[in-house]
């Protein structure tokens, strides 16, 4: 398997972009009210911590994603590298990595934490089959950021 | 950074061996009983859904660790490995990827579900505090596959 081209690794990470984006719409915007015995009690993102550890991995995705674009658009529109060096190459195989690992245990925790207390509470279904297809999406954006990866160390050897 | 010796990438294979089995015996024993109002409830790892994920993710990261650690004793007393071709370094390079994902998944799974169903339920406190015992065992289990995923990326490049 060969590095892609510029472009295509630059479609690679849009698509990344927006599943994130659409991820985090999706998540925040996800609000139920629940009635009990005590009143009314209105249930947000805020109230899983696993939904609050996905928007810290969401937001972390999309600040390298974008990143990454920006140095992407770069080199397709210029023709070459922003810098000449080892280092862009090293930080695209290291950023990946890292950064796909924390989407990776975003997702963990997203589907965890979405299944089982699906089971334990009642009445909250709509809730959290919002926060399974907030779920989805950054298994999307992890999977593409996976494939990056991927490509970043195969593009790592020639340079070194 | 280079790759290691073989002695050191054994090293390596062997503690994430030892933070696998320790963390799957501490999450297969872990039992509590709960007292309610409809008599008493026997808590299990298999009553949790994210306790069962990662008892699935130890599974698979114990068969692949237990391979390399026979590969890997293969090379340090023959002096070579295996194959002579570059299919080992491939097979090292996307297992230790596709491994270290599918246990960064887990611990995901792992501390979201512990802390949120902490939250969630009275009286379990013992039982999630030994889930996430074995979470943090399964969590340095994923960072040692992670270091050897780095180290399997930068041996791929010499033999292609």
């Amino acid at each position: 398997m060969k590095p892609p081209s510029p472009v295509a690794a630059l479609v690679l990470r849009i698509l990344t972009l927006i599943s994130i984006s659409i991820s985090f719409i999706v998540l925040i915007t996800n609000t139920t009210t629940l009635s009990s015995d005590y009143g009314k009690v209105k249930l947000h993102f805020k109230d899983v911590y696993s939904y609050r550890y996905m928007v810290f991995t969401l937001v972390v995705g999309f600040a390298y994603t974008l990143l990454q674009i920006a140095f992407t658009i770069y080199q397709v529109c210029m023709g070459k590298r922003l810098s000449s060096g080892d280092g862009l190459y090293q930080f695209d195989f290291y950023g990946d990595k890292v950064i796909s690992y924390v989407l990776a245990t975003g997702v963990g925790a997203a589907f965890g934490a979405t299944i089982d207390l699906k089971e334990a509470s009642s009445g909250a279904n709509k809730f959290f089959n919002k926060g399974s297809a907030a779920a989805s999406l950054l298994l999307l954006a992890f999977l593409f950021t996976a494939v990056s990866s991927v490509f970043s160390s195969l593009a790592l050897p020639k340079k070194i």
